[in-house]
């Protein structure tokens, strides 16, 4: 594509590196920048730029936080003693929508995944079983809820080994069938999970 | 939904005034760029702020432009006694990817849209015309490539009787079934100006 201004070429090209935003949308929406008052533009970078100027991680947790201990950690209210190990804050995000969960989190910063060389030390995993072992006991379960893909079932099974010293229940989020789900639309893979995983009807 | 820093919150907000991106778009490219090099944020925001600060209009033309006169007002190889009346900059890029015009352009800025605020006055009509004006009968063809909307026709009705006192053709782009489009399926407007505007084969 030929663009009438270089300023434009260099901001839809810079726009376009954003996941799922190729270069017609980009230009879209440079020239919605354009066209609109300039104070929207610089409103626009300047949160990015505080965003990213600021942003900090909880010590415990390593979420995203504004304070040195994230709201979560710092809750009175929360189970101190259950710590829920997820990939990234999308989830600690997508948990606390559910509001079934009062525990604390444990964020990794992804999975393990040889094919990207992330390895376990790219992770926060030393982290989380430093925090288990000065827990002194404290902790009592660690409930895995990463995705279930191959670099998820790696990541989960490293953890339990790295684990298994410590006298806590390492549990898993439970797979199965959607809530909503068709029995006959469901993978095989997930349906016999979910036959084996079958509980108690109560 | 909850955030867990005021910063990604803020950011959110911002990213999501952009045109056709929701709350969970921006928050998942919010949190891409937090996951990424800081630099990335730095050479987005930048590429923005610069387009915002330096970005100019061909004075002529008013196509966005590096310079005072576009590069299509000051190529010797574009025919100057024909002008293309578009409403946007993006209308420009298109009919360039033609290759099949090689006049110059007079980008209006948008249509005019009672129901929007828009009136003539907020358009580049008055600078179209006192363009036409100071050619002193050098322009030949004006040709009106509108949308085909209603404030299109508007538009294209109010340009038409402003340049009547000139003696120029003013001619609109053809309005028909588009090439590969199925007859079948042919809404009754436009198949209908297709017929009204049927060309000689030959």
């Amino acid at each position: 594509m030929e663009y009438p201004s270089k300023l434009i070429e260099d901001a839809v090209n810079e726009v376009s590196k954003l996941p799922g935003i190729g270069k017609k949308t980009a230009l879209r929406l440079v020239l919605h920048l354009v066209k609109e008052n300039e104070n929207k533009t610089y409103a626009l970078t300047n949160a990015l730029n505080k965003l990213r100027e600021n942003i900090r991680f909880c010590d415990t947790c390593h979420n995203i936080s504004d304070e040195e201990e994230c709201s979560i950690c710092r809750s009175q209210r929360r189970e101190k003693s259950i710590i829920c190990v997820v990939e990234e804050t999308q989830d600690v995000m997508a948990i606390e929508n559910t509001s079934q969960y009062a525990g604390v989190y444990h964020v990794l910063g992804g999975v393990i995944s040889p094919m990207n060389g992330i390895g376990p030390s790219d992770l926060k995993i030393d982290s989380l079983v430093s925090r288990v072992a000065q827990a002194n006991g404290a902790i009592k379960e660690i409930i895995l809820a990463l995705s279930p893909t191959m670099e998820g079932d790696t990541t989960a099974f490293y953890l339990n080994r790295r684990l298994k010293d410590f006298t806590l229940k390492v549990t898993s989020i439970a797979r199965g069938v959607p809530v909503g789900g068709d029995l006959e639309y469901t993978d095989e893979i997930t349906l016999g999970r979910s036959i084996l995983g079958r509980t108690l009807f109560n």
